[in-house]
């Protein structure tokens, strides 16, 4: 199996050698775990060392807060971008559109056109850089469409199919959102080759950044929860340190 | 990045030199958590101390029983409105509109016109003092009319977009409904570039209050709970102390 | 702020002086917690030692039983209603009302129905007697009507907006209605300007009563929770106690 | 406050003389807590010892099943009713209604037909025998009728108000869902004059049975968990022993 | 009170003789538990020891497979069929009924379809062999159909009436659909005269499996939880056994 | 009872000679679990060293990603294809079918015709290759589409019927939706004949991976989770070590 190393080097000896090529992997997390500094990283990294252009695609983030707020990890987004080595794309029209939609003779509901037109606008985009990499930032202002379960599992499954198909490695990013282990499992995760979870929780006496391979098909990985840090050079992990699992402090009167 | 001073001094060393200059912050708490108290602290000391105007709107409180209640931490805020310094908004009377409304020759919607008023009012008030900082306090009455998650978001990045083209600096309250760090979090908690959490919990063997940076896009930040007070000079936040973590007592008998 | 003495020793010591005056507090207890004495005990302080006229609006309880059950803490209420220091109002045909009822031209819904002939009923009763104190027990009766959040929060508001209105200190008591620190917490909650809780619970190995203000705008106070004990003069609160705090017990089978 | 002995000898101490007399007083437990022994015990003694007819109504059980099984306890149902000391009332056809029914002219609905009927059927019997006691087996079958809150709290309210005008004193059973201490707190416990919780739960190595006054207007009362058993006498309270509190068991590895 | 034995020595100690005869009992378990094993060794008991013709109602699994499951026990059901001693009925077509049947004049919905169709065919077949135990497994196909919960109790109620009616001893089987004791408990558990739960659970550092007798109309019995097995005589209890406790396994960092 | 070995050896061993033959397991796990490499090693040892034609049916996954991944493992499907001894059908397909469709007179729904659809492959497919083993993966596309617990029961119960009555011995994989052992149980756990439950959770310090067996009819079987990895050869299960048992992390401060 190919492998696209992230730049992360913790992370990608925890991948023994970096993410599985041409796949769709999940990037899940919770507010401030850092799941747009991991893909940006991974874009980065990509455009500047491995000569392979990249493409962001943002739905919900300003784009031009976005290049200032990376700009601190001393990634210059702008200056890719003339380089024609980044693509960043502002999807989040897509979400004004209200009611139905006519293409051509056809009448298709808001939905599905927030679909088709994403998925025309990432190809139209890779196409012209000649993407290598790909980032969705996040899935879930698509997912959150389809209050019916199987026509959420076919979008995400449809959508995951036309990525995968232009041959690019993607990181997809979505919403981890309990602050806890105990949790429900989202759909998306059963339905990508690959899962990475930011966890943000509580260790001991302190708040502590935990990053987990759940799943990674067809690639041997290390599945422990391991320390990460975010830094000024962007996400940093370190995965020769103990594992770490949630603690829940508790303040014992003992009765002996 | 630019910078706004809080004026909470533990907050401002927590964040490095203060909040991300023109971006929307979240101050998230519960009931008597001060969520108020820090929003206008953090208005006062930009109209007094920065020479920086500022515009407080208020959703759900009555306007006289907020100066009321600041004065007592020695914040005269109809001094500041009379100087022109600081303006205070009841932007109330949203909250009955019942059914439709006529503008011109459209029909909008209660909800919309909600938001659509709601940004008038503040564009208006904003450019009347040449705000700076802006307070709106509580977000809550506006996200709670959609009660589909997709209509929902886009109100909110809607809403947030606004506020962000006037340019200020802004912090907008919501209610932490659950009293436990095992919580659901939030639509608006993605959808920000910063999240500060009020925690109000129980530690050791009393009820403490803790301040969390969740998320600062673009900026080095303190991301431990740290022990914060209310005091007769508003919000003290103690960045040095210990982190705190939330502690469940449990008296164990010992069977050995 | 002017304040207003409770008559309860331990709970003014937590609030520096007494509750702040003209305000509207919830106080919200399970069942058997004390709601329903604590502010029967607050309003006829009121008319005995402070000459304030009470108000005391009944939406569940059979008023007669009322009487005969806070005469065991020698609260002789049906003398201080002949004195005229004291009205007990039953609200609660304002339940029967089934379906719409016209006013004038105009049909009013069940609900708003409710709502307005409550606040006449306390308005008129204020009224004969100069009520400085009232005390509405419960608002459950109220709120439950509401399913929408927005319907539900705006009642709420108009509602105490109203009773400020009057410029008495108002006692509202609604349901906690899980016994556990660790709970949702309610609308109202956040739209009052201060809360006492009344809690129960098992706190080391056995069921302890412990009052907490949650929040109380305006007031320095106490924010622990503390002991408080029904007794036979009504509600004793004993602020210098240890706080308490709930305690699971557990055996624990060690394994060293 | 007039008062009415139960004759569970532990249970009228942890009351100080007895249940509050003409009250409505919920018995609240889960399957197999003896709800029915201890309504039933109640019901006996007042018939048996103090002279007072008795009124047992059934909602959900077959009444030949429950003389059967009481007579386990040395509890002559069958002769009591014979001497005209007790009755025992199958309610359950009313389970039976579909549909609305016509009375006179008026067209009532099942449900409110229910609590009409019920009503009927328990004042009727009351008189036949001038009962002093009556016991309602469960109140569950009525209070599930209505899903909408303010519909059923309006009908307990009204059910509780019809019996307290008897001016018996008045058992109502109703279930308790959960077997957990934190749990979710039931419309009816709001509502009545005092509520006993017939816990079963694992207090440190074994399945024990608690029962705990957690309500009772106008009586000075134990409120810890007092242990109780089924005994061949039916319900035996032992309000001196300590008092419970739920254990989890956990076994602890120690890392020192 | 009449006893029936089930033929598991350590049960029928615990019930001090066996289960009450001519009642419905209901036994609970999750998957795996040992439900229908625990049916059947009643009945094979029954059939074999007690001379009594035992009827057998299968709603879910398929008959064959069942027999060839029972035979891993010892228990050859195939010749107490041909013997006319047990009866095994497929009553799956049930399932297949869709929309409305019409009987007679008379339409009936699928849903009262199922139950008439299941009391007319376990009539029909106890008389065939002039049955004295049966069991159905499970009654969850028939309580899931009712939506309503009134509709289901009235459900649940007429059918365990029908079965009494018969005067057989039944038991009825039902799905624990919880792995833990804190639990929300199912209509069924209320309205049957004897509750009988299988748990397995971890305790200390392996899974057990632990019976408990919820509730026992009529009989005094044992109500710890004792553990079981299942071993190649079907199932064995363990009644001297100290009582088994859920136990959560914590590994504790002690800070002395 | 017959028995088919699956190939994995300490599996077989926990089942004491392999799955039951000709019956439907289900093998449930979270993302990441190894369900897919469970039930392919499961049909390759079938297809090269038992002789077993062996049938994959891919509901989700990519087919030609599936064989990629497989390949890590040393599994070469492609090959055993060509030679006839596999078959893998991709029936996503299914998953497009949008609305009624119409077959010969009959309008079928989209659900229906997804089951028999589904059904009809699979009957195809099997044939042809004249499979004694078959996998469906995952079985959740099927089950989703049931709104109502009856008709996704029914659902379920005629699929695994038609699966059965093929002859051939089944794995059927499920996702387990929540990472605890305290978890809500599927209906399909009740509906076959074994369960293989495959958690990954935290025990002491690291997250671990444990098999467990929690239900397997008509074979005597290990009941305790066992730790099991993925190797480079698949799946390995090591029943001979010492149960695992899910542990919550503490750090507990003593208070002697």
């Amino acid at each position: 199996m190919n492998k696209t190393l992230t730049g992360i080097d913790g992370l990608d000896k925890m991948l023994n050698g970096g993410l599985p090529s041409s796949r769709c992997i999940l990037v899940c997390g919770g507010p401030g775990s850092g799941k747009t500094i991991l893909s940006t990283q991974f874009l980065h990294y990509g455009a500047v060392r491995c000569g392979e252009p990249s493409l962001y695609v943002s739905l919900d983030e300003d784009i031009n807060q976005l290049k200032e707020e990376m700009a601190s990890f001393g990634w210059n987004l702008a200056k890719l971008e003339k380089k024609g080595k980044l693509a960043i794309v502002d999807a989040s029209p897509i979400r004004h559109v209200s009611g139905d939609v006519k293409i051509g003779d056809l009448w298709i509901g808001k939905r599905d056109f927030s679909l088709v037109s994403l998925i025309e606008v990432i190809k139209r985009n890779a196409k012209e850089i000649n993407a290598k990499r790909i980032v969705i930032d996040p899935i879930t202002a698509l997912t959150f469409q389809y209050s019916d379960v199987q026509d959420r599992r076919t979008a995400i499954l449809d959508f995951f199919e036309a990525l995968t198909n232009l041959g690019t490695t993607n990181l997809v990013t979505t919403e981890l959102r309990s602050v806890t282990l105990e949790r429900e499992i989202r759909d998306e995760e059963f339905l990508t080759q690959g899962v990475i979870l930011l966890h943000v929780f509580v260790a001991e006496r302190e708040i502590v950044r935990g990053i987990q391979i759940e799943k990674m098909r067809g690639i041997d990985h290390d599945n422990q929860i391991r320390p990460y840090k975010i830094t000024g050079n962007g996400i940093e992990v370190f995965p020769q340190e103990e594992p770490l699992v949630r603690v829940h402090v508790r303040a014992s009167a003992l009765q002996i």
